[in-house]
Protein backbone atom coordinates (compact mmCIF):
# COMPACT_ATOMS: atom_id res chain seq x y z
CA UNK A 1 0.00 0.00 0.00
CA UNK A 2 1.55 3.43 -0.91
CA UNK A 3 -0.07 6.90 -0.90
CA UNK A 4 2.03 8.32 -3.67
CA UNK A 5 3.77 6.53 -6.77
CA UNK A 6 7.16 5.56 -5.09
CA UNK A 7 8.53 6.49 -8.36
CA UNK A 8 7.41 9.52 -8.20
CA UNK A 9 8.27 10.06 -4.80
CA UNK A 10 12.05 9.20 -5.63
CA UNK A 11 11.55 11.90 -8.03
CA UNK A 12 10.84 14.09 -6.05
CA UNK A 13 13.34 13.20 -3.45
CA UNK A 14 16.46 13.42 -5.43
CA UNK A 15 15.45 16.65 -6.52
CA UNK A 16 15.39 17.38 -2.87
CA UNK A 17 18.85 18.54 -1.74
CA UNK A 18 19.80 18.70 1.76
CA UNK A 19 23.28 20.70 2.46
CA UNK A 20 22.97 20.61 6.22
CA UNK A 21 25.50 18.66 7.73
CA UNK A 22 23.55 18.07 11.14
CA UNK A 23 20.12 17.39 8.66
CA UNK A 24 22.31 14.61 7.37
CA UNK A 25 23.29 12.78 10.32
CA UNK A 26 20.04 12.98 11.94
CA UNK A 27 18.54 11.44 8.39
CA UNK A 28 21.40 8.93 9.23
CA UNK A 29 21.20 8.44 12.38
CA UNK A 30 16.62 8.07 11.93
CA UNK A 31 17.69 5.36 9.05
CA UNK A 32 20.19 3.32 11.56
CA UNK A 33 17.74 3.47 14.71
CA UNK A 34 14.76 3.10 11.94
CA UNK A 35 13.00 5.55 14.10
CA UNK A 36 10.35 7.27 12.46
CA UNK A 37 11.50 10.93 11.21
CA UNK A 38 9.57 13.03 9.28
CA UNK A 39 12.24 12.57 6.34
CA UNK A 40 13.32 15.39 3.90
CA UNK A 41 10.45 15.84 1.77
CA UNK A 42 8.30 16.84 4.81
CA UNK A 43 10.94 18.62 5.98
CA UNK A 44 11.80 20.89 3.36
CA UNK A 45 7.78 21.87 3.42
CA UNK A 46 7.20 22.79 6.70
CA UNK A 47 10.64 24.51 6.45
CA UNK A 48 8.61 26.46 3.15
CA UNK A 49 5.40 26.72 5.41
CA UNK A 50 7.31 28.20 7.85
CA UNK A 51 9.43 30.51 6.34
CA UNK A 52 5.92 31.90 4.76
CA UNK A 53 4.50 32.24 8.13
CA UNK A 54 6.96 33.67 9.98
CA UNK A 55 5.81 32.37 13.52
CA UNK A 56 7.16 33.14 17.14
CA UNK A 57 6.25 30.40 18.76
CA UNK A 58 6.06 26.59 17.28
CA UNK A 59 5.36 24.20 20.01
CA UNK A 60 5.64 20.28 18.54
CA UNK A 61 4.34 17.25 20.22
CA UNK A 62 6.41 14.51 20.36
CA UNK A 63 9.50 15.79 18.45
CA UNK A 64 11.98 12.46 19.00
CA UNK A 65 15.33 13.37 18.61
CA UNK A 66 14.42 16.30 16.92
CA UNK A 67 14.66 16.36 13.14
CA UNK A 68 11.32 18.08 12.78
CA UNK A 69 12.07 20.53 15.18
CA UNK A 70 15.50 21.00 13.73
CA UNK A 71 13.92 22.24 10.56
CA UNK A 72 11.51 24.72 11.96
CA UNK A 73 14.20 26.07 13.47
CA UNK A 74 15.79 26.91 10.57
CA UNK A 75 13.09 28.97 9.30
CA UNK A 76 12.88 30.82 12.10
CA UNK A 77 13.86 34.66 12.09
CA UNK A 78 13.59 35.45 15.96
CA UNK A 79 10.91 32.67 17.32
CA UNK A 80 10.77 29.70 19.00
CA UNK A 81 10.46 26.16 18.84
CA UNK A 82 9.27 23.98 21.46
CA UNK A 83 10.12 20.82 21.47
CA UNK A 84 9.42 17.53 23.33
CA UNK A 85 9.76 13.92 23.99
CA UNK A 86 8.51 11.47 26.62
CA UNK A 87 12.28 9.68 26.58
CA UNK A 88 14.77 12.08 27.93
CA UNK A 89 17.28 10.02 25.95
CA UNK A 90 15.67 11.71 22.61
CA UNK A 91 15.90 14.91 23.98
CA UNK A 92 19.31 14.85 24.74
CA UNK A 93 19.93 13.78 21.01
CA UNK A 94 18.30 16.70 20.13
CA UNK A 95 20.03 19.53 22.08
CA UNK A 96 22.94 17.64 20.38
CA UNK A 97 22.04 18.26 17.51
CA UNK A 98 20.77 21.62 17.81
CA UNK A 99 24.10 22.86 19.53
CA UNK A 100 25.97 21.57 16.12
CA UNK A 101 23.58 23.43 13.92
CA UNK A 102 24.03 26.66 16.40
CA UNK A 103 20.00 26.53 16.87
CA UNK A 104 19.98 26.12 20.74
CA UNK A 105 18.83 29.60 21.26
CA UNK A 106 15.68 28.97 18.82
CA UNK A 107 14.35 26.01 21.30
CA UNK A 108 13.69 24.91 24.00
CA UNK A 109 13.61 21.44 25.36
CA UNK A 110 11.00 19.59 27.58
CA UNK A 111 10.74 15.93 28.72
CA UNK A 112 7.43 14.65 29.48
CA UNK A 113 3.68 14.55 28.46
CA UNK A 114 3.40 16.17 24.90
CA UNK A 115 -0.17 17.78 25.90
CA UNK A 116 0.68 18.41 29.43
CA UNK A 117 3.95 20.61 28.27
CA UNK A 118 2.20 22.38 25.39
CA UNK A 119 -0.39 23.43 27.70
CA UNK A 120 1.87 25.45 29.47
CA UNK A 121 2.42 27.44 26.23
CA UNK A 122 -0.01 30.23 24.85
CA UNK A 123 -0.29 32.20 21.24
CA UNK A 124 1.13 28.91 19.48
CA UNK A 125 1.77 30.14 16.11
CA UNK A 126 2.15 26.55 14.48
CA UNK A 127 1.08 23.64 16.58
CA UNK A 128 3.09 20.31 15.04
CA UNK A 129 1.46 17.27 15.99
CA UNK A 130 3.33 13.94 15.72
CA UNK A 131 3.13 12.16 19.21
CA UNK A 132 0.63 8.64 19.49
CA UNK A 133 -1.38 8.66 17.28
CA UNK A 134 -4.05 7.60 19.64
CA UNK A 135 -4.36 11.30 21.08
CA UNK A 136 -4.22 13.70 18.22
CA UNK A 137 -8.14 14.54 18.80
CA UNK A 138 -7.42 14.82 22.37
CA UNK A 139 -4.31 17.38 21.41
CA UNK A 140 -6.38 19.87 19.36
CA UNK A 141 -9.08 19.86 21.60
CA UNK A 142 -6.93 20.32 24.57
CA UNK A 143 -5.27 23.13 23.01
CA UNK A 144 -7.43 24.95 20.57
CA UNK A 145 -7.30 28.17 22.88
CA UNK A 146 -4.20 28.49 23.17
CA UNK A 147 -3.19 28.96 19.41
CA UNK A 148 -2.99 32.47 18.70
CA UNK A 149 -5.56 33.97 15.48
CA UNK A 150 -4.51 32.55 12.20
CA UNK A 151 -2.31 29.72 14.16
CA UNK A 152 -1.55 26.84 11.77
CA UNK A 153 -1.84 23.13 13.02
CA UNK A 154 0.07 20.83 11.23
CA UNK A 155 -0.31 17.12 11.75
CA UNK A 156 1.85 14.33 10.42
CA UNK A 157 1.08 10.59 9.63
CA UNK A 158 -2.76 11.68 8.86
CA UNK A 159 -2.94 8.93 5.96
CA UNK A 160 -1.34 6.32 8.26
CA UNK A 161 0.31 4.23 5.13
CA UNK A 162 -3.01 4.15 3.61
CA UNK A 163 -5.12 2.21 6.71
CA UNK A 164 -7.24 4.81 6.89
CA UNK A 165 -9.00 3.46 3.63
CA UNK A 166 -9.52 -0.27 5.63
CA UNK A 167 -12.55 -1.80 6.35
CA UNK A 168 -11.84 -2.58 9.94
CA UNK A 169 -9.77 -0.11 11.77
CA UNK A 170 -7.78 -0.36 14.60
CA UNK A 171 -7.82 1.98 17.36
CA UNK A 172 -4.99 3.98 16.16
CA UNK A 173 -6.16 4.31 12.59
CA UNK A 174 -9.65 5.11 13.73
CA UNK A 175 -8.74 7.76 16.12
CA UNK A 176 -6.48 9.25 13.20
CA UNK A 177 -9.63 9.62 11.25
CA UNK A 178 -11.89 10.54 14.11
CA UNK A 179 -9.44 13.89 14.76
CA UNK A 180 -8.98 14.49 10.88
CA UNK A 181 -12.97 14.67 10.31
CA UNK A 182 -12.85 16.83 13.83
CA UNK A 183 -10.34 19.41 11.79
CA UNK A 184 -12.32 19.35 8.22
CA UNK A 185 -15.74 19.56 10.04
CA UNK A 186 -14.91 22.36 12.26
CA UNK A 187 -15.69 25.95 11.19
CA UNK A 188 -13.30 27.42 13.37
CA UNK A 189 -10.87 26.11 10.85
CA UNK A 190 -9.89 25.78 7.07
CA UNK A 191 -8.61 22.42 6.30
CA UNK A 192 -6.75 20.33 3.63
CA UNK A 193 -4.30 17.12 3.17
CA UNK A 194 -1.10 17.33 1.65
CA UNK A 195 -0.25 13.61 0.64
CA UNK A 196 3.62 13.97 0.96
CA UNK A 197 5.06 11.02 2.28
CA UNK A 198 2.34 9.58 5.15
CA UNK A 199 -0.22 12.53 4.96
CA UNK A 200 0.03 15.78 6.39
CA UNK A 201 -2.68 17.52 7.20
CA UNK A 202 -2.31 21.43 7.53
CA UNK A 203 -4.93 24.02 8.70
CA UNK A 204 -5.08 27.77 9.69
CA UNK A 205 -7.32 28.83 12.48
CA UNK A 206 -10.01 31.52 11.56
CA UNK B 1 0.07 5.95 -14.46
CA UNK B 2 -0.69 8.00 -11.15
CA UNK B 3 0.84 10.27 -8.66
CA UNK B 4 -1.02 9.64 -6.13
CA UNK B 5 -2.76 6.49 -5.14
CA UNK B 6 -6.48 7.06 -6.30
CA UNK B 7 -8.29 6.13 -3.67
CA UNK B 8 -6.37 8.28 -1.37
CA UNK B 9 -6.94 11.08 -3.43
CA UNK B 10 -10.50 9.96 -3.42
CA UNK B 11 -10.73 9.87 0.39
CA UNK B 12 -9.21 13.53 0.64
CA UNK B 13 -11.98 14.62 -1.99
CA UNK B 14 -14.52 13.29 0.25
CA UNK B 15 -13.16 15.15 3.03
CA UNK B 16 -12.99 18.11 1.24
CA UNK B 17 -16.32 20.03 0.95
CA UNK B 18 -16.89 22.95 -1.08
CA UNK B 19 -19.84 24.98 -0.24
CA UNK B 20 -19.90 27.86 -2.75
CA UNK B 21 -22.26 27.99 -5.36
CA UNK B 22 -19.75 29.86 -7.63
CA UNK B 23 -16.95 26.94 -7.46
CA UNK B 24 -19.49 24.15 -7.65
CA UNK B 25 -20.62 26.05 -10.65
CA UNK B 26 -17.14 26.09 -11.98
CA UNK B 27 -16.19 22.31 -11.04
CA UNK B 28 -19.33 21.13 -13.45
CA UNK B 29 -18.23 23.43 -16.18
CA UNK B 30 -15.17 22.12 -15.98
CA UNK B 31 -16.64 18.44 -16.16
CA UNK B 32 -18.92 19.42 -19.04
CA UNK B 33 -15.77 20.81 -20.95
CA UNK B 34 -13.47 18.48 -20.20
CA UNK B 35 -11.39 21.89 -19.40
CA UNK B 36 -8.34 20.89 -17.06
CA UNK B 37 -8.95 23.10 -14.17
CA UNK B 38 -6.91 22.39 -11.21
CA UNK B 39 -9.20 20.77 -9.36
CA UNK B 40 -10.82 21.74 -5.17
CA UNK B 41 -7.55 19.57 -3.67
CA UNK B 42 -5.27 22.12 -5.54
CA UNK B 43 -7.93 24.81 -4.89
CA UNK B 44 -8.01 24.58 -0.95
CA UNK B 45 -4.59 23.93 -1.13
CA UNK B 46 -3.68 27.01 -3.18
CA UNK B 47 -6.40 29.68 -0.67
CA UNK B 48 -4.81 28.17 2.56
CA UNK B 49 -1.06 28.88 1.08
CA UNK B 50 -2.44 32.54 -0.35
CA UNK B 51 -4.51 32.92 3.59
CA UNK B 52 -1.01 32.22 5.04
CA UNK B 53 0.95 34.77 2.69
CA UNK B 54 -1.18 37.25 2.83
CA UNK B 55 -0.33 38.61 -0.35
CA UNK B 56 -0.99 42.16 -1.75
CA UNK B 57 -0.70 40.85 -5.63
CA UNK B 58 -1.21 37.61 -7.29
CA UNK B 59 -0.01 37.11 -10.87
CA UNK B 60 -1.69 34.06 -12.80
CA UNK B 61 -0.44 32.97 -16.18
CA UNK B 62 -2.81 31.17 -18.19
CA UNK B 63 -5.97 31.55 -16.19
CA UNK B 64 -9.10 29.82 -18.41
CA UNK B 65 -12.32 30.51 -16.51
CA UNK B 66 -11.04 31.94 -13.61
CA UNK B 67 -11.06 28.68 -11.25
CA UNK B 68 -7.74 28.99 -9.49
CA UNK B 69 -7.83 32.66 -9.83
CA UNK B 70 -11.54 32.30 -7.77
CA UNK B 71 -9.92 30.39 -5.02
CA UNK B 72 -7.29 33.12 -4.91
CA UNK B 73 -9.35 35.76 -4.80
CA UNK B 74 -11.40 34.44 -1.93
CA UNK B 75 -8.16 33.73 0.19
CA UNK B 76 -7.38 37.80 -0.33
CA UNK B 77 -8.06 40.10 2.17
CA UNK B 78 -7.32 43.08 0.72
CA UNK B 79 -5.06 42.35 -2.26
CA UNK B 80 -5.90 41.71 -5.83
CA UNK B 81 -5.66 38.84 -8.41
CA UNK B 82 -4.12 39.20 -12.21
CA UNK B 83 -6.03 36.65 -14.23
CA UNK B 84 -5.04 36.37 -17.78
CA UNK B 85 -5.94 33.85 -21.11
CA UNK B 86 -5.62 33.92 -24.80
CA UNK B 87 -9.24 33.29 -25.06
CA UNK B 88 -11.49 35.84 -24.80
CA UNK B 89 -14.36 33.38 -24.09
CA UNK B 90 -12.18 32.29 -20.95
CA UNK B 91 -11.68 35.62 -19.41
CA UNK B 92 -15.58 36.63 -20.54
CA UNK B 93 -16.75 33.14 -18.37
CA UNK B 94 -14.37 34.18 -15.51
CA UNK B 95 -15.88 37.52 -15.15
CA UNK B 96 -19.08 36.32 -14.93
CA UNK B 97 -18.41 33.88 -11.82
CA UNK B 98 -16.25 36.28 -10.30
CA UNK B 99 -19.48 38.89 -10.28
CA UNK B 100 -21.79 35.82 -9.01
CA UNK B 101 -19.00 35.82 -6.37
CA UNK B 102 -18.87 39.11 -5.61
CA UNK B 103 -15.34 38.96 -5.74
CA UNK B 104 -14.89 41.41 -8.85
CA UNK B 105 -13.11 44.36 -7.27
CA UNK B 106 -10.51 41.82 -6.43
CA UNK B 107 -9.52 40.86 -9.75
CA UNK B 108 -7.95 42.57 -12.99
CA UNK B 109 -8.66 40.45 -16.21
CA UNK B 110 -6.44 40.76 -19.15
CA UNK B 111 -7.10 38.86 -22.71
CA UNK B 112 -3.51 38.04 -24.71
CA UNK B 113 -0.24 36.77 -24.21
CA UNK B 114 0.48 35.73 -20.19
CA UNK B 115 4.00 36.71 -20.15
CA UNK B 116 3.80 40.06 -21.55
CA UNK B 117 0.64 40.82 -19.56
CA UNK B 118 2.38 39.93 -16.15
CA UNK B 119 5.48 41.48 -16.93
CA UNK B 120 3.26 44.35 -16.59
CA UNK B 121 3.15 43.96 -12.65
CA UNK B 122 6.02 44.45 -9.86
CA UNK B 123 6.50 43.82 -6.62
CA UNK B 124 4.38 40.36 -7.55
CA UNK B 125 3.78 38.78 -4.12
CA UNK B 126 2.60 35.15 -5.46
CA UNK B 127 2.88 34.16 -9.12
CA UNK B 128 1.05 31.09 -9.81
CA UNK B 129 2.19 29.78 -13.18
CA UNK B 130 -0.17 27.64 -15.40
CA UNK B 131 -0.23 28.42 -18.67
CA UNK B 132 1.53 26.54 -21.71
CA UNK B 133 3.78 23.78 -20.10
CA UNK B 134 6.63 24.92 -22.80
CA UNK B 135 6.90 28.06 -21.06
CA UNK B 136 7.32 28.07 -17.56
CA UNK B 137 11.39 28.24 -18.00
CA UNK B 138 11.03 31.42 -19.69
CA UNK B 139 8.23 32.97 -17.47
CA UNK B 140 10.33 32.41 -14.39
CA UNK B 141 13.46 33.93 -16.38
CA UNK B 142 11.37 36.99 -17.41
CA UNK B 143 9.41 37.74 -14.61
CA UNK B 144 11.45 36.86 -11.96
CA UNK B 145 12.90 40.79 -11.15
CA UNK B 146 9.21 41.18 -10.55
CA UNK B 147 8.71 39.25 -7.74
CA UNK B 148 8.76 41.09 -4.21
CA UNK B 149 10.63 39.83 -1.19
CA UNK B 150 9.85 36.50 -0.14
CA UNK B 151 7.21 36.09 -3.03
CA UNK B 152 6.14 32.56 -4.20
CA UNK B 153 5.97 30.55 -7.25
CA UNK B 154 3.52 27.97 -6.94
CA UNK B 155 3.50 26.01 -10.50
CA UNK B 156 0.73 23.60 -11.69
CA UNK B 157 1.60 20.21 -13.73
CA UNK B 158 4.62 20.00 -12.25
CA UNK B 159 4.83 15.83 -12.66
CA UNK B 160 2.74 15.92 -15.98
CA UNK B 161 0.84 13.03 -15.37
CA UNK B 162 3.95 11.63 -14.62
CA UNK B 163 5.42 11.85 -17.79
CA UNK B 164 8.44 13.59 -15.73
CA UNK B 165 9.78 9.74 -15.71
CA UNK B 166 9.51 8.07 -18.97
CA UNK B 167 13.35 7.85 -21.18
CA UNK B 168 11.87 9.65 -23.93
CA UNK B 169 11.05 13.27 -23.49
CA UNK B 170 8.45 14.99 -25.18
CA UNK B 171 9.21 18.43 -25.90
CA UNK B 172 6.61 19.73 -23.43
CA UNK B 173 7.54 17.03 -20.53
CA UNK B 174 11.58 18.16 -21.36
CA UNK B 175 10.53 21.92 -20.69
CA UNK B 176 8.73 21.45 -17.42
CA UNK B 177 11.42 19.27 -16.21
CA UNK B 178 14.42 22.07 -17.18
CA UNK B 179 11.91 24.90 -15.17
CA UNK B 180 11.93 22.16 -12.07
CA UNK B 181 15.57 21.87 -12.17
CA UNK B 182 15.93 25.30 -12.74
CA UNK B 183 14.03 25.93 -9.42
CA UNK B 184 15.85 23.49 -7.47
CA UNK B 185 19.20 24.73 -8.36
CA UNK B 186 18.66 28.33 -8.01
CA UNK B 187 20.17 29.71 -5.11
CA UNK B 188 17.92 32.57 -4.77
CA UNK B 189 14.69 30.47 -4.29
CA UNK B 190 13.62 27.54 -1.30
CA UNK B 191 12.17 24.91 -3.34
CA UNK B 192 9.53 21.55 -2.79
CA UNK B 193 6.91 20.04 -4.66
CA UNK B 194 3.83 18.74 -2.75
CA UNK B 195 2.36 16.02 -5.13
CA UNK B 196 -1.05 17.27 -5.33
CA UNK B 197 -3.05 15.91 -8.13
CA UNK B 198 -0.66 16.93 -10.87
CA UNK B 199 1.79 17.79 -8.71
CA UNK B 200 2.81 21.57 -7.67
CA UNK B 201 5.97 23.40 -7.10
CA UNK B 202 5.68 25.31 -4.42
CA UNK B 203 9.02 27.73 -4.17
CA UNK B 204 9.97 30.85 -1.96
CA UNK B 205 12.35 33.68 -3.07
CA UNK B 206 14.58 34.08 -0.33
Amino acid sequence: MFITNPYIENYIRNLTNVEDKVLLEMEELGHKLNFPIVDRLVGKFIYLITKIKNPKLIVELGSGFGYSGFWFAKALIDGKVVLSDYKEENINKAKEFFKKGNLLEKAEFHIGDALEIANQYKNIDILFIDHEKSRYLEAIKTLENNLSENALVIADNILWNGKVLEQNLDNQTKKIKEFTKYMFENKKFETCIVPIRDGILLAMKK
